[in-house]
């Protein structure tokens, strides 16, 4: 598996309907509105930063043209520094 | 709901008459006059940082083009770095 | 009241004519001649930082175009950064 | 050898098809998808920082125009800032 | 009487006949050549720093286009960030 | 002698032929290929940073167009920062 | 007698034929060739730098269009930043 390094995190995009469940509705339309994506890995530095409570399995909100594609066992994914993370979505 | 992370808040913009209630009008005519809004939520950096005495359900006044729109269940919000906010009005 | 957030404080214009009883004028027509104003609150950083001597009431003098105006229960006001201001007058 | 300095390692290309083995497909025609190597080489400094889990023998994923080419011995290698590296690949 | 805030002090420029006595001369033609200036106040900050040996009566030479002009009892200083002061003049 | 002064080192550039016998070919027609050549003296401040293995001797590999060119005794040497020195050949 | 302030030293240029002395020839023609002066002042603060090994009466060498241009008594001088310091000439 891909683990990031230095103030990274692996996320995989959410398309639009799966969304609703979590209520942020991203319309494809709007000015730059933020993306939202599941996080699948964080790197050693984001474990022990305090102050990016970040983790496996959290729902992230970026900025819309953040981060570098990659493409793992066929699969797209997304490497996102933390500066362009917004928030994440709390239960 | 959403949780803010980094330098970071969540506010809901406060339409123009809410504000006469406390008493800073910002014509709309008016040349980049600053915005004004409620904070919903704090990112556990901001609740950390005694520099920064800002708290959920205060009146912030920010730049006007500072954040990032966001839509949650419906309803519009604001993403705002603190370094975008000028001060808060305290009763 | 509004209280200034960050490295900020609030200040009130003092028109010409006020000026000549602390003995600084600042000519209109001069070229970016620094202007000046009452200090009507100061945030927390502001109060908390030793090299920072700024207390309200105090006269500053500050760089011609700095700030961000606002309006408080119908009166102009301006917001400014501590980097923007020169010095201010003894007794 | 060559030995790294700075914050800085000693990559080797992986060509496409290594890659497969690894399950990390950039294709060519990909816009600026990060690419793969293999690291022969790390410098001092990455060794002590706890904040670079980076080795020999590592895979890692860096940004497409990242680094400077190198020959040793006839051999083409990349000589990379740590701040390209994107992450690895863990067994 | 005016006080500096921040790494800053107020300054009386010295004419072109006053400076023979101390030795340097500064020709008006010569390019970009420094400037002189007697210390008429400086900041707390000033004050305070070793590395800072600036205070009240001392001649510094400074950048031409340095600081900022004031006027202070209808007499004409300059306000100056010690950056631009170069060294000042030792009996 | 000459002694650098602060993050540089004395490099006797490396003419091509020599550099065989340590394996390291650049050859002139290759794009911004990085150069070679022997360090000739370090300052203090290099001898004291754990993070810059750097020796006087060491075979050092650095950017095409790093450096000052300086000519001591009417041989030519180049005066380098570290920050474009890449890595050094360790026998 | 002129005192540097802040990360300065005043210089004396050496000409042309005072070089061969020491070795190190700087040629008119060559491009960007740095100089070569004699330290007659440096500030507190260089002196108490470790890592600035420069006292008065050294020969450095430095950046040709470093420094500011200064006359004192007559003579002209040159006050450098030490950052265009490259290094000095050791007996």
């Amino acid at each position: 598996m891909f683990r990031p390094i230095g103030l990274r995190v692996l996320v995989e995009r959410l398309e639009e309907e799966a969304k609703t469940a979590s209520g942020i509705i991203i319309p494809d339309n709007a000015k730059e509105k933020p993306l939202e994506g599941k996080v699948i890995a964080i790197s050693k530095e984001v474990e022990e930063d305090e102050n990016l409570p970040i983790n496996e399995g959290d729902i992230v909100v970026f900025a819309k043209y953040a981060g570098t594609d990659i493409t793992i066992d066929g699969k797209e994914y997304l490497v996102l520094n933390t500066d362009d993370i917004l928030g994440k979505i709390e239960k």
